[in-house]
C-alpha cells in the first residue's frame, strides 16, 4: 500500500494581502502529476484544507478540482479531516455522499471512532476537536485542554481497535516539543493545549497536519507532512512536499519528499543600499521576498523602489540600530536642546546639520523658550 | 410517477431580525410525512433552497437534515436547481457525488443541458443563470434580460431534446403576469427581466420557483410551487404548501395542496386601544402579527406592550390620519405661537391643556420674544 500524506494545504491563503492561489494550483498540480507516477492506493490530506472557515468560492473550487482529479477521475480513495482553520460544519455537507465513492471527509467528532478499513489497514480519521465540543460529546467538564481531549479520543478508539489490523491515526494536532511558526494558527490560547507524543501508543502509525514543518517532530511512528507551501517568512527554510508511506512486508516506511514551488520565499538582510545597487541579490528574482534593510532613511518611498526591482516584495521591516538608541538616551542628560536634536538629526541622517537648519532650530528653541519663561 | 414540487424554502430566513428555522424544521418534517403518506418517486426544489448566498451554519445542517431523509435514508430522487438567493458556487461543492445517488444538485448553467431520466420523463434542471453568466457561456453581448437568456437556454435545450420522451422544465424564474410579493428579491434591477411565458412550448410540463404565491400563474403547463412559508406580511394571504403531480396514463395532473405551518401570519389593521382592551384580536394570539394601529400617541412604548399581550408580533406601524395633518397645516396660518402650540398638544393627546401647562408655555413663549426683540 502506498500513501501519499499531505496536510496544512490552506487553499485561498493570503501573505501580507497577496493572494497564494496561482502557487496553490502549481502545487495541487505537482500532486497530481506525482499521484500518477507514484500510483498511490490512497491520499490523506491531514487537516487545513481552506485558510479560513468561509473559504473564497475560488478556493473551494481549487479544492474541488483536486477531489475530482484523484478521486473523481482516477478512483483513488481520499481520506480527509478537517483543522482548526477549516468550518467543519460547512465542509460537512455532502459528506455521506462522498464516503460512497471512498471520498472520507470526516469535520465531526462522531466520525473519529469508526475506523476506514483499506486492506488490512484501519485509518481512524480524527478532525482537530475543539476543547468545548469534546466536553459536549463525552458529558465531562473536566476535559479542558487539547491533551486531554486527544488522550480521552484515543482511550475511546482503543476499546475498539482490533489488533490485528494495522492501525493508522489521521489527525490535526500540535504535538510537545515540536518547532512552531508565524502561519500556525493557535489551537487556543491560555491553556496548556499540546499533546504528548506517548499517547499515540495503540497506533502503528500516526500521520498529523497542523505545524508547517515536515521535521518538527522526529519519532519512528509519528509525523508530519509539512504545509503545501511556506506560508510565512518564518518558514523560510522549511523544505515542502509531501510524505511518501508505503507498507510492505509488515513494515511501514516513511519518507520525506520535497517539491520545489512555482515561486520560492526568501529573507533578506541586508542595507537598502547594498539591494538597489545589486551588491546583494535574491537567489531567484521572482521570489516572495521579506527584505530587513539599514539605511532606508535614505530614501522616501523605499518599498516602491524594491517592488521596482523585486515585484514580488511582500515585507519591509527597517533594522534599527540598536547601539545608536543607547547612545542617544545616555547623552540627553548631558546636553542642551539644540545638542539633543543636532546629535539625534546626525545619527539618523549620518550628517551634520546644514548652517540654514541650525539657525532656524535655533530660532525656533527661543520662540518655545520665550512661551515657557 | 408522483412528484413533490417545492420552492423557496430560504432556509434561514429572518423576518424583522426573527428567525424562522423552528418553523422551517416543522414544515421539513411535515415534508417528510407527506413523502411518506404519498409514496413520492421524486421530489423536486426548484430553487431559492437557502436565503443567502453564505448561508448559516443551522441553514446548512437543517438543508442536509432533509437531504439525508429524502434521499440517503428513503433512497427518493431528489432533483435541486439553485436559486438567485443560493450561492450557487459554494452549493455545487460535492455535486458530482451527489448525482451518484440520485441527487442533482444543479447550480451552473453547463449542467442545464444534460436532461435526468427517470423512466419516460426527462427532467432538465436550469438553475437561476445570471445574465453576466449566461453572455460569458454563449459568447453573446446581446443577452441582456433574463428573457433573452432563458430564450437562448431554452434554444439549445431544444436542440436536445428527444420528442418521443416527456420532457419537463425545471427552473427557477420570474414570469410575466406574475404577481410578486415583498420577499422576493429582484433578480436584477433596471433590466426588462421577466420571461414570456409563451417560450415554454418544448416542455410538456415546467416546474418554477421564484414567485411565493402558488397561483402567482395560472397556466395549464406551467407551475409555481409558491414558498415554503409566508415570507413576509404582503404574503398573508396566500396558502402555502406544495404541489402534488402525477403522471398518469400519458397525463399531467398537477395540484396544490397546502400545508398548515407551525405559526401562521396575521396583518391587523385596528386600533391601538381596541387591541389592548382586546375588542380586536388575532385569529392564533401566536401568530407572527404586523399591526397597524391608529391611537398610538396614547402610549409611549407600544411595540412592549403589544408584544406583553402577543409575544410573536414583529412589525407595528402606525396610521398616520392625514385629515388631521391638513387641518394643522391649514390653522397655522391663522393662529398665534400659543395656539399653534395648543391645538398641536390637542390633537395628539386628544385633552386640552391644564392650566399649569398654560402657564409654563406662555411663560416660555414671553421668554422668548424678550429674546428675539
Amino acid at each position: 500500500m502506498k500513501i501519499m500524506h499531505l496536510g496544512d494545504l490552506h487553499i485561498g491563503k493570503k501573505i501580507n494581502g497577496h493572494l497564494l492561489l496561482d502557487d496553490q494550483k502549481f502545487m495541487i498540480d505537482q500532486y497530481i502529476k506525482i499521484i500518477d507516477e507514484k500510483q498511490f492506493d490512497v491520499v490523506i490530506i491531514a487537516g487545513d484544507v481552506y485558510d479560513r472557515s468561509i473559504p473564497s468560492i475560488e478556493a473551494i473550487q481549487l479544492f474541488e478540482y483536486f477531489v475530482k482529479a484523484v478521486n473523481v477521475e482516477r478512483n483513488i480513495p481520499l481520506f480527509v479531516v478537517t483543522g482548526n482553520h477549516d468550518g467543519a460544519s460547512r465542509m460537512m455537507f455532502g459528506h455521506q455522499f462522498f464516503k460512497d465513492h471512498a471520498f472520507y471527509l470526516n469535520a465531526s467528532i462522531q466520525q473519529a471512532f469508526q475506523p476506514v478499513a483499506l486492506d488490512d489497514v484501519h485509518f481512524y480519521l480524527v478532525p482537530y476537536i475543539d476543547t468545548d465540543v469534546a466536553k459536549y460529546y463525552f458529558k465531562d467538564e473536566t476535559l479542558k485542554t487539547h491533551g486531554q481531549v486527544y488522550q480521552r479520543i484515543i482511550e475511546a478508539i482503543s476499546d475498539v481497535l482490533d489488533d490485528t489490523k494495522q492501525n493508522v491515526l489521521v489527525s490535526h494536532l500540535f504535538i510537545t516539543g515540536s518547532e512552531t511558526t508565524d502561519s500556525e494558527k493557535e489551537l487556543s490560547i491560555g491553556t496548556i493545549d499540546n499533546v504528548d507524543v506517548n499517547m499515540f501508543k495503540p497506533f502503528d502509525l500516526v500521520l498529523l497536519g497542523h505545524l508547517h514543518h515536515p521535521f518538527a517532530l522526529t519519532h519512528d511512528r509519528v509525523f508530519y507532512s509539512g504545509s503545501m507551501l511556506k506560508f510565512s517568512f518564518s518558514e523560510v527554510n522549511q523544505p515542502k512536499g509531501y510524505r511518501y508511506i508505503e507498507y510492505i512486508n509488515n513494515e511501514w516506511k516513511v519518507q520525506f519528499v520535497p517539491i520545489a514551488p512555482k515561486t520560492d520565499m526568501e529573507h533578506i538582510v541586508s542595507d537598502f543600499d547594498a539591494i538597489i545597487t545589486k551588491k546583494v541579490t535574491p537567489k531567484n528574482p521572482n521570489s516572495y521576498i521579506k527584505f530587513e534593510l539599514s539605511g532606508l532613511h535614505l530614501t522616501t518611498d523605499p518599498m516602491r523602489r524594491l517592488k521596482e526591482m523585486y515585484p514580488n516584495t511582500l515585507e519591509l521591516k527597517p533594522i534599527v540600530e540598536a547601539i545608536d538608541e543607547v547612545k542617544a538616551v545616555v547623552d540627553v542628560m548631558n546636553k542642551t536642546d539644540f545638542e539633543i536634536i543636532a546629535s539625534f538629526y546626525e545619527s539618523f541622517h549620518q550628517n551634520p546639520l546644514s548652517t540654514h537648519q541650525v539657525e532656524t532650530i535655533q530660532r525656533i528653541l527661543k520662540e518655545v523658550q520665550h512661551e515657557t519663561d
